[in-house]
């Protein structure tokens, strides 16, 4: 599952990425600074963030990024939750069974904690003035900008097809009506996302230049890296669903300690927390530090010599305890499909109620007849 | 001003048309086929036509496109006249003062005899859900294929700026979504434009193929060539606003006789239609005959050796009698501004109705999600 931004590809692949070291030390202080301006006053901020509807949500996404939105809503920050259901238009197999894929979506983030009432969750397909800002976006970037665009690249790389669709060619666009519509001024990002919302920020500043007359349409939003921390599937490659190797949190307890009685390890005997040099078992050490709240150094001490089963034990029980009030809420939750529907058709509506002024505004800047 | 489709492109330089013989033939064929089931079942074609907002119609769209329209509405033809106010993104000069050069379309189609209430005259800026599509479309159509577009081709060689902005590069998407919103199975088009149309046709196709389950939610448009008759300016160049060589449908008779008194000619005196070695004369001799409703080489015949003074004469005169009533009309109706507002409000009612109802069409077809 991609998330929206990426985050994943942070984890996967930091070879990919292209905000060199000064630039990424930069967006850590900003973050930092932007950490405590949110503590200060919340109310500032309205973040908008998401993921493409491709599959059920699993524990690399919770740690690395879902749990940050929750954590962002309870400080008071406003939330737009996207479920970004025409990039997926690609993917086949995941657009035959959409209106599933959706719900299920909608059902983790409930399950998560993400509170509906205090946020908007919402498709951008269910939002045609958001699409509309496609036009007027795409006249303020050029075709070699868009060709340049490093997330655009690499998943030209990575695409199976031999031909890039207009639809992937123009995804940052369609990200930047995404982000602007609901004048987002925070965007989690992983570090691989930060020219990606860089084009945002231009498109942000081109439209308040040209059309603004002095005042600024759009906000330029600004990015909030998260220290998302590297989390393994259980084979020791990047968590995917398609690999068979993640814990989604929809997995039962059960399935949950054979996925993780079958994780691979490696034969040293004494457990360490040694990501560089031991990735499979420091992994699972990290998993179980995440879920008990610890430092994973503590918890492979604790572990020491008694092994890898000995290890494995202490994740499956963390694991289960620490998913086991927002399994029981999903369960819960999943019994009453008709309530998931309504969250996302009152959220679709409070969102094409934003759209509509935004588009307006727009309107009216660019001279009253778009 | 371009054209929608851009019939004067194919008027201006035949050399960049990329119809090889045989498909343009093959496009007469079919052309003369579909005059013949218009004149016998004209409720059963909707057609898509259209221009940008970018200056005052004149005698070259006249006799290029305008007259054919009102003649297909006359025939009992529905129309949707689209003003493709987010296609003049790039002309900053025009942008400025959009709602004027809206208005002003609207007047000139309104005083040449376009029947508002038989037809529908829009902005596509008004209609989100036609915007909309875009998206879908732009996931069946690769990167490859819009570079290879010839139209954006050539709009990319004649653009002043050196980057192609990334509106220009998916016109021909957004095209397909003026065209197949309203599921308009006809387009007048000028003999560049056919390969334009076919991304249309394509993508309709690909629509239909992927997500049509049996059924096809898209009808694939069919191209009716019209003839344009070679229409130079009053310097023998293409006529065009911006050079000064145009005579508009709004300018009045004695601005009209000025323009043609100073028209280019050469110095045989004797007149003949020859426009291949005469394109001056000839041209002037062929407005005269379109406005007269005569073949013009009865019409260079009749003047003879009396030369091109007497020519001019003829012209202004035949000009001038056949814009009266449509220059009064417009006179008419340009004291009622609200009245052209009122008619583009339900212009524009009657297109999102008819967007709304093929969005929705398409996300039921696309698995109910989009």
């Amino acid at each position: 599952m991609r998330t929206f931004p990426d985050l994943e590809a942070t984890v996967a692949d930091p070879a990919s990425s292209s905000a060199d070291a000064r630039e990424m030390s930069a967006a850590q202080s900003r973050s930092a600074v932007l950490e405590e301006q949110i503590a200060e006053n919340p109310g500032r901020f309205r973040v908008l963030t998401g993921d493409r509807p491709t599959g059920r949500l699993h524990l690399g996404h919770y740690f690395g990024t879902l749990h940050n939105r929750v954590r962002l809503q309870k400080l008071g920050v406003e939330m737009f939750v996207l479920v970004a259901d025409y990039q997926v238009l690609t993917d086949r197999d995941v657009a035959d069974d959409l209106p599933w894929h959706v719900e299920e979506l909608v059902l983790d983030y409930l399950a998560i904690g993400v509170d509906p009432h205090r946020g908007t969750i919402f498709t951008h397909s269910a939002v045609p003035a958001l699409n509309q800002l496609m036009l007027p976006f795409l006249s303020l970037v050029s075709v070699a900008e868009l060709s340049r665009n490093p997330t655009v690249k690499d998943e030209i790389a990575h695409s199976r097809q031999s031909a890039v669709s207009g639809l992937m060619f123009t995804y940052p666009v369609h990200q930047a009506a995404d982000i602007l519509f609901c004048k987002s001024n925070l965007v989690p990002v992983g570090q691989d996302q930060l020219p990606h919302l860089e084009l945002t920020r231009t498109i942000a500043r081109r439209f308040n230049n040209r059309y603004g007359d002095g005042t600024a349409v759009f906000p330029q939003p600004e990015a909030l890296l998260s220290s998302a921390p590297l989390l393994l599937g259980t084979d020791g490659a990047k968590m995917s669903k398609s690999r068979g190797n993640a814990i989604t949190l929809a997995a039962s307890a059960d399935e949950t300690a054979r996925l993780i009685r079958g994780a691979r390890t490696d034969s040293e005997r004494h457990i360490t927390y040694e990501p560089a040099t031991r990735p499979e078992v420091s992994s699972l050490v990290l998993l179980a530090a995440l879920c008990q709240k610890r430092p994973p150094e503590e918890v492979a001490a604790d572990i020491g010599s008694a092994g890898a089963g000995a290890l494995k034990k202490v994740v499956i029980e963390a694991v289960n305890e620490y998913l086991a009030p927002i399994r029981s809420r999903r369960a819960e939750l999943a019994r009453d499909r008709a309530h998931l529907r309504r969250v996302l058709a009152e959220g679709n509506e409070r969102a094409r109620a934003v759209a509509d002024v935004t588009l307006a505004e727009v309107r009216e800047a660019m001279g009253g007849c778009r």
